[in-house]
């Protein structure tokens, strides 16, 4: 949750309160069953009005924040075992590796997207949650109206008018894109790949968030480019201080990092804490491609900004897609490189020459009646609830002492189990029983994780709920065999 | 043309008598305005009906090949002077070259293809000549029917659907391709990016023809690959002696060509040759990148066959695209890297996941109702009599020595100008006057090639011969002023 609100059409005081609130519930100034102060203690405190400390209460208990009793007011959840970092960092090695994944490793990639599978280890949104009869729509109208632009090549840039709408919408991260900044790619892996390509020499290291996103130790192996992990918290992502401490003795090239609502632990930087990263890494010119994917995904009103809103030198490349909100089949994704625009689309050009264009028309035309934000708006309330329901589910099934982060936006639970459970042995179980799961030694080339996974929780349905049922009894059963 | 005959359907007889005629013309057996042998003698002589020999003699006329004079029989074109090998091959160096292209190489590449201009440079078919109409349709008719799977992500092989159809469309190129060797990508350009990635190390030394279509250099010198240009005939393409002693000698690690009416000689090799080709860099397990975006487009009725076709140890990856005959706005290509399949399917995954599903369904539905073999019927016509068109418009208006290529397909001519004329120059003259060309120094890392250029011919219309004829006066003027 962010206080930063860019989009002023938008009433956002209550929602800064219910952050303040959350933020005294994280720090554990209030535990868990603890009661919290009245709403017109509150409501002076904060002087704020007493409807607007009442609605964000209100917000908090949708959330499953806090519970309300009646008569008695409001009391922090006793629901759920929130994630906390629990990393000893000071024992944490900063040694940049080659990535040298081997078949069995890949094959657990493969198997984790795996559509005969029930799809808790998938990374991709559930396609019920896209809405795609109206891109269909839109698709098939825009292909109608402008025929010959569609078989014709677009410029390498892409379609302008796209660029223009996502030039618009850069304003509610905190950034102020003009279209000619914006060069629209397949998808924001393309993007990544792109920005890599750019920037990186082989045998460059790139410093990443620990857990990470497992694609991108793919990609970074497949450039021959060594990975320094810098452990990240659920709460607030990539330790500063580890990345300090990395850029300054010159062990790091590159940063690659995922910046809101992260895959696979969820987190979300605080603004203050992102403008400092920005800056230690500008300080030593020291390149960041952020992946913004899940940015839109927020369950609070407010975007969170992006990185490259605090950028000043052009340092920051930003990278993002309408693959988890619209559609991941239309491949349309985007980069703003900064200073790197030049190299970006020059490499964008030799690639595929460019994107093709009636989806990048239909999105546009999506965009522009206004079709993508009420979408989000649906889509985030309908996030927020299935998470709230797996984090219940798997409180009840899993075993007893397992934690679970607990992400303000995204759709991605990392759940962390007792130390004797193996979520690799874990995996195997679930894959024979017809489920897939993303074990956490896939987010990691350490031998940390061994008792995590991840789960996607943009379903939720009963055969969703059996599925985690059974996982939480798989899990419970290695522990006893243990 | 070819000899080959996969398409049982289609009359071939007639089509093998035309080649053999035009062979003798072009080994100059009949030299321009000479008599050629009467419908009877030929009859005679190569045993075949008198009907099969007139329709052959029609087919060359149509052709511009030979003309006939009533009561008097066939004679050899007078209109046209074919442009033979010129080079003096043996005095060519064969040394592999770092691409160094500085900026002003690379601003005439883009100006080559500014739609501002009249598009004599541009590499693009004319958009008039693609069924954007139909294609749209199609579009919007896929999208609506499978508007959940338009939106999913397809597997990064890409749609079945349409690797069935390429799959059966591969036999008319000599292969025999199942779906599951063909791996579906955003375009050819993509296509030949992976597969340099897939099977290059930096430092690599590549074989391609001289002249070279411009874009494979730009990739090469991002990649940090040398080149070494192989002299390539208008007529046969690569010279096989000089890949042969190369290939011997361990200098080259790959070779990259296209294989079929190429840019932008328009070159096709006849079939012994590809069969040797293939063979002499098999003894060496030297893998060939074949781009065949142009082998549809064959004024014949054969379809000439690929390297692929005569490949047994899986050296031969095999790119084309539906961006020269159908759209290359949906950005939809193909690749069957043969014995790379696994490390290209990987590639494909980590660069952008897997290309836009809606394209590729409009394409596959195109295809299995027969569009896309009528639309190629139709073009293959137009394209023949716009080369023709072409080729006497730059007879009647460039400077007296000019000569031109012949090319049997595709819709580039290659002009050489006599050697006191400076391509360069003519082009920026050109570009004054609004039109781009593109000199032939684009296609070379050599000094070769300062004379020559290359034209567009897939539009032809008075503003077309128009601009031709501008730039024929330019040539001339150029030439005067020597």
């Amino acid at each position: 949750m962010t206080t930063n609100d860019h989009n002023t059409n938008q009433p956002a005081l209550y929602h800064k309160v219910a952050a303040k609130i959350e933020r005294l519930i994280q720090q554990e100034t209030y535990r868990a069953g603890e009661r919290l102060p009245s709403i017109r203690t509150l409501s002076r405190q904060l002087r704020v009005g007493i409807n607007t400390v009442a609605e964000a209460y209100r917000w908090l208990e949708d959330a499953h924040i806090v519970e309300a009793k009646p008569q008695s007011g409001y009391f922090v959840s006793r629901r759920r075992k929130v994630l906390r970092p629990s990393l000893a960092e000071d024992r944490v090695r900063l040694t940049a590796n080659v990535v040298r994944w081997n078949d069995s490793q890949l094959q657990v990639m493969q198997n984790v997207a795996d559509p005969r599978l029930a799809p808790l280890g998938r990374g991709a949104p559930g396609s019920e949650m896209l809405p795609a009869e109206k891109l269909s729509r839109m698709l098939a109208a825009q292909s109608r109206y402008f025929s010959s632009d569609c078989v014709s090549y677009a410029a390498s840039m892409g379609v302008e008018r796209l660029r223009k709408q996502i030039a618009k919408r850069s304003l509610d991260s905190g950034c102020s894109l003009a279209p000619e900044q914006i060069i629209i790619t397949s998808g924001c892996v393309e993007a990544v790949t792109l920005a890599l390509h750019a920037i990186c020499r082989a045998g460059d290291t790139v410093a990443v968030e620990s857990p990470v996103y497992y694609t991108f130790l793919n990609s970074l192996q497949w450039m021959g480019l060594k990975v320094l992990e810098i452990p990240a918290s659920p709460e607030d992502g990539m330790n500063i201080d580890l990345l300090r401490y990395a850029v300054e003795r010159g062990i790091v090239q590159t940063c690659l990092l995922i910046s809101n609502f992260n895959n696979p632990l969820g987190s979300l930087m605080s603004e203050e804490n992102k403008r400092d990263l920005v800056r230690v890494l500008a300080e030593h010119d020291v390149p960041l491609i952020e992946d913004d994917v899940y940015g839109e995904l927020g369950f609070g009103r407010m975007r969170p900004p992006a990185y490259q809103a605090f950028d000043e030198k052009g340092l920051v490349l930003y990278c993002s897609s309408f693959s988890k909100t619209l559609a991941p089949g239309y491949r349309v994704g985007w980069i703003a490189p900064g200073r790197f625009q030049e190299k970006v689309l020059a490499l964008k050009s030799l690639f595929n020459l460019s994107t093709a264009t009636p989806t990048q028309l239909a999105i546009a035309e999506f965009l522009a009646r206004g079709g993508y934000d009420r979408h989000l708006r649906s889509v985030r309330r309908v996030y927020r609830d299935h998470m709230s329901h797996m984090q219940d589910c798997v409180a009840r099934c899993f075993p007893k002492e397992t934690r679970t982060t607990h992400p303000e936006g995204g759709y991605f639970l990392w759940v962390e189990m007792p130390p004797d459970v193996d979520a690799l042995r874990l995996y195997e179980e679930s894959l024979r029983a017809g489920i897939s799961i993303a074990p956490g030694t896939l987010f990691t080339l350490s031998d940390r994780f061994t008792n995590c996974l991840r789960l996607n929780c943009s379903l939720w349905s009963d055969a969703v709920e059996k599925a985690v049922e059974t996982v939480g009894r798989l899990a419970s059963k290695l522990q006893a065999d243990a």
